[in-house]
């Protein structure tokens, strides 16, 4: 009958989530982690190779893209919400000391090295910076998900990764700030006061959103469970506390929607076990076997690696160089000087080179304030996809001796074991 | 950051699956199917009252409008696969007999008793055809979820109501080839040869489908699961497989999604105890606590109750106790003659009262075609969603005295066991 549009969009997804699982399992069976091969089929669908949503089957890949899009952003959401479930606030509180440094450091190390590596090639300082400032975001998604099928995302250093994202999350958007207010087109836009504004609001709403999760949204979870019968009611509930403060935390605090998302599920692990069991057994699926695969593959769906001009080939190798050394030495040097061992230090620096989808946004938001060039922002994607590909990789390595990893072989996995029930 | 659209789906999703779990709580208190409620609750947040996708903080609401409508179509096509889950072929062939005379008779009749209707309000007969075609529609999804509801889904009625909704499918959908071809703007399009061809192409497909869902379906799940350890990895595959199976009913069959979503459902239900747990686990959350209500409410935001032209009121009125009358009569009589009892017969019809999304789908369609304005299509409109919204309670009111149905009071409902592992 009528067909169109929605049956399209049934076939891409069942090819899409089709490739990730295939690919993740390609992944484990040579004993990395099923997110590597979830990105790499996402770059293999996406225009550097297949270029599925062009396929003559398709006849508006543009509502398509954007439609997979959406569901990829809830699947980062629901992620985020069920990292949150695994964490207690407390323990994030602990390694707060550790958190700013490192996040500092590791946002301002990579702005200030991208200057010198830019600018030679032929660009201003201000275009310089603005790379730069992309450089400095953190997408805490990968790694977060990298840990979690190692089983180690309740250690130090995963809670150390988490406060540390959430302090790298509020700089990155307050240096977007900053360099818009300042070096943007519109320089009139912003004073020092709106700038501090935007910083306080952040503040006031992270304050408020935690204070509502961790006291409220328990209780009222225990009142709706006893209010309601039906099984499914507790799940939906938690889906839509989870919607809500993510909606919340970007337009209300000016945080990205995923810090609103994983500060719920920080506050929902408070509720009875009971309650508990019942939202992560229906988010587990929702994410992992439909979500969150979308999400990973459409990172590799939205690039084209070949379109990008080979005299920026030099370009990108450098700045892909100094993106990953200066995040892993200043956020492990932070972390460092906050307490952590050399080790630990190590770990968790690995742990934030990851750009993702963070990276993406800011590298967008410059690109549509033309304060990027497309011939610029080609390398500065391939440098974000490449930074977000190799660290499941790369964070493997350095948890390989790590005593308390589950050791990833072909055999069950930990990503089951925390999959479980 | 950035903001916009995303954000945006958060907050409505939030908001709709928000009303849809107070809705389908306060049905329950009432005694009434959830799905009742969650009917209503879109009729309260579309267009006829709250008009929520209009509000000034959604700046796109053909975008998020769009976007809702694709989530709504991926839940009626996983509700349709859990439905299947639940059902075995050699049930659904042996009432092949009352789904063949049941589905025609509940086709022909609601169709040739709309003519002497409509005529009269100053249309041509070629217009009352188009409308009795509409209102030869049935929706299998509404019933469907209000008889697992009430656990009464695999009883003679919910198998016969099943096998006929599929009869009734194939039926409508060569009807609306039969007068778009004949009595349509562009009469040169069809010959009597392309109309067999459609029927020919749907048989083929129909059994095409069932064989590998029967045959390689299990076979190819009992492989996948002794190859893959990743838990949710069983549940990915039974998602793929029901979007690529709905995929291929429309594209390559011409017959409904959801038609090839409940094949795939019922080859899966074969396999071993262990995989169908895992499927299900996975299914009934992305469904119930996520996708279903956005489908049952999406019904009533794609409805303005409040633009139809007060002196249809009257042809809406005839319309809908025609179009619910000959329904039940004609299914009900079709399913006599095939072997049901008296009380089975008047059960199997009054479930086929629902038109719901199929007869939206014909309806639009004909709109599209310029075969019915819209003025003639508002009141359609209504007696469409009508039709939807009293089958749930009607469906109720006649298992009332069931033997095996279980009391839908306030405590504990069969909704709970039935979604229970």
């Amino acid at each position: 009958m009528e067909g169109g549009s929605v049956v399209q969009l049934f076939l891409a997804l069942g090819l899409i989530i089709g490739a990730a699982q295939l690919a993740g399992s390609a992944a484990r069976s040579v004993g990395q982690p099923r997110v590597f091969g979830e990105l790499l089929a996402g770059v293999f669908l996406g225009p550097t190779l297949l270029n599925l949503l062009h396929w003559g089957i398709f006849d508006n890949p543009e509502m398509l893209g954007h439609t997979i899009k959406e569901l990829a952003e809830l699947g980062v959401l629901f992620l985020m919400f069920a990292v949150g479930l695994e964490v207690h606030l407390p323990e994030l509180l602990s390694v707060g000391k550790v958190a700013i440094l490192g996040g500092t450091l590791g946002a301002v190390l990579p702005l200030v090295a991208s200057i010198p590596i830019v600018a030679p090639f032929g660009y201003s300082v201000e275009t310089a910076i603005f790379v730069g400032v992309v450089m400095s975001a953190t997408s805490v998604s990968i790694s977060a998900q990298t840990l979690l099928e190692l089983g180690v995302l309740r250690t130090k250093e995963g809670v150390g990764l988490l406060a540390m994202a959430v302090a790298d999350d509020i700089l990155a958007i307050l240096l977007v700030s900053i360099v818009i207010a300042t070096l943007g087109p519109n320089t009139e836009a912003a004073s020092v006061g709106e700038l501090l504004w935007i910083f306080v609001r952040m503040m006031l709403y992270l304050a408020g959103a935690l204070l509502v999760a961790w006291f409220v949204l328990p209780r009222l979870f225990a009142w709706l469970h006893r209010r309601t019968q039906f099984t499914q009611s507790m799940a939906a509930f938690a889906l839509i506390a989870a919607l809500l403060f993510g909606w919340s935390a970007e337009v209300l605090g000016g945080v990205a929607a995923i810090t609103g998302a994983f500060i719920t599920g920080m506050g929902l692990s408070r509720t009875t076990e009971r309650i508990r069991h019942q939202i992560e057994n229906a988010v587990r699926p929702i994410s992992y076997s439909f979500l969150v695969p979308i999400f990973f593959v459409n990172v590799g769906l939205q690039t084209d690696l070949t379109s990008i001009g080979g005299d920026m080939i030099p370009l990108a190798i450098l700045l892909l160089v100094v993106a990953v050394v200066t995040k892993v030495v200043g956020c492990g040097f932070g972390a460092r000087l906050g307490g952590f061992t050399s080790g630990e230090s190590l770990r968790v620096g690995v742990c934030m080179i990851s750009r993702g989808e963070v990276g993406l946004i800011i590298a967008s938001l410059l690109l549509s304030a033309g304060m990027l060039e497309q011939r610029l922002f080609e390398p500065v994607f391939l440098v974000i996809l490449l930074t977000t590909v190799i660290t499941p990789p790369l964070v493997r390595l350095v948890f390989r001796n790590y005593p308390t990893a589950i050791d990833p072989g072909p055999p069950r996995t930990a990503r089951d074991t925390a999959a479980e029930v």
